[in-house]
């Protein structure tokens, strides 16, 4: 692929262009100067787009939710977009869930905008590329925009956490792993989806997260809960209704917006400094130099990153 | 807790005071120049003891797991350490996993030490501060660190591949995302433990897990696989014996000290950088007015972050 202008692309993005947009993901992708100079053109403090971020565990059937959303708000006369987060490890590249079965039927329509997005890079960390992504796509007039993560964890949840709303599937027989997830997890749900409703154990994980509920901090909203069946379609309607009110009126999403804008600017300050230590590492000492340094026992890791951190000080401001 | 001179916590630990063991872990988690002096003096390229980090999507099995290697190693006359991972969200306090209730029974035993590692915090992530108490157990004389998450996800990946081997537990019934998760996660196991053997769709789930081996990268080392049942006992011999081979002589440490060194530098670097950007970020803008900049659509994150990288570039090296 062919350098291009950021302001160039941009302007693209902002007409819809797909060819246009999806270049605009990989420049994200890389990250670097050439995204700066590209988000600070999409930047958009107060979007029309709304973000969804789905989490929960392997196996409770968060692609198959995703599909049956997607349908719902095309059916609707939405342009969702869709950034499915890949699980795969720092050493393995690339992108494995572009063969995800269930979205598949959605990838040659130019209403849907389907996008994975794999783990390696991403130097300010995958929360930060993916909220880029999502500020593409909204900028692309896609909306809403459902960020899917495979997993449940501290970084799945940093990763929803950068969404407007964020839905968190569960199903029965996760043994105690529910208990120890609930007092964290709990909080970043908005809407609890409480999926395979025909399994057995249903309503012990009910009772459980209705449980949980109360450990919901003053202040912060309290989740509502849905029982359904993605399979049978059983209580799907009340899902999408709730879901689409939370949406469009449910939630007062201009009082939460500064806390947004605060989170983004962290993350780039963050993502700014790590390039920079990076490059000082390389500069003042060379990393192989460093770690031969540091395996001889002439010093440690530590004392590096303190010497850096003062090179760093020394910084005019 | 009174302030504590970290030189002096360092000769605790390396005496084995559980207490300066404590303060030590309390110490690595707040971060900050006395983490760095603490870890300096504890630093050793070359540890005698080996960690192993545990994970596995919710419901595996994973603390009960960690529950009988913690019984069987302290049938051989080890001291086991543990470090639990705490999934909680970045909003909530605290850790959580203190009560883990299988892992109860070795709360009270010396030669058992098990600690919980929040989320909140960590201005460098969870796996640099997951890997610096990690070393801060080895220091102690525990032997193997056992780095236990609760979820399975990017941020888990990143928090067990801080170990020398890591270990995969997976059970039946994870559906479609079992497929999702083979490209990335069994690069990262070196021992893939297929739990719950009695349960339906072990067959299947072993099928797909041995295929998945294939893709494996060249150079990589291929992982076992076991079948157990905790629950049962069934498998667990098989398990030890494989697990302890893979510590003892089962693979090159040396090959793979270098690639630890080089990470542990550049996590300790990213972590410095962070801290000073946003340090940078509140001293030339004020974190508050540079939100009010963004919101009034004078600037945007990104060219905020620009600004900081350009002031950063001007230290002097």
């Amino acid at each position: 692929m062919s350098a291009i202008d950021p302001v160039h692309l941009a302007g693209l993005v902002r007409r819809g262009d797909l060819r246009g947009l999806a270049r605009a993901l990989t420049v994200v992708e890389n990250g670097g100067p050439e995204a700066s100079v590209l988000m600070h053109k999409l930047y958009d403090p107060s979007p029309a787009s709304r973000s969804v971020g789905l989490t929960g565990p392997p196996g409770a059937g968060k692609s198959s939710l995703a599909d049956v959303l997607i349908a719902h708000w095309k059916s609707r006369g939405r342009r969702p977009g869709v950034i499915a987060v890949d699980p795969s490890s720092p050493f393995s590249g690339g992108a494995i869930l572009g063969d995800r079965l269930r979205m598949q039927r959605h990838a040659c329509d130019p209403d849907v905008f389907i996008r994975s997005m794999g783990s390696r890079g991403h130097i300010g960390g995958l929360a930060s590329s993916t909220a880029q992504a999502a500020e593409v796509l909204a900028a692309g007039g896609f909306d809403p925009v459902l960020i899917e993560t495979v997993g449940v964890g501290q970084g799945e949840i940093e990763v929803v956490s950068v969404a407007d709303l964020t839905v968190l599937v569960l199903v029965p027989g996760l043994g105690d792993d529910v208990q120890m997830m609930k007092a964290g997890i709990m909080e970043i749900g908005d809407l609890i989806v409480l999926n395979k409703a025909d399994r057995p154990g249903m309503d012990q994980l009910e009772t459980v997260v209705r449980a949980s509920l109360e450990f919901v901090r003053e202040g912060r909203p309290v989740p509502q809960v849905v029982k359904c069946s993605v399979a049978t379609g059983e209580g799907l309607e009340d899902l999408f209704s709730k879901l689409d009110d939370l949406l469009s009126s449910g939630r007062d999403f201009e009082a939460v917006r500064r806390g947004r804008v605060r989170e983004n600017l962290l993350r780039v300050a963050a993502e700014q400094g790590t390039r920079f230590a990076l490059e000082l590492l390389e500069r003042s000492y060379g990393i192989e130099k460093a770690v031969d340094m540091v395996l001889a026992g002439e010093t440690t890791p530590y004392e590096i990153g303190e010497r850096i951190a003062a090179l760093s000080g020394r910084a005019p401001v």
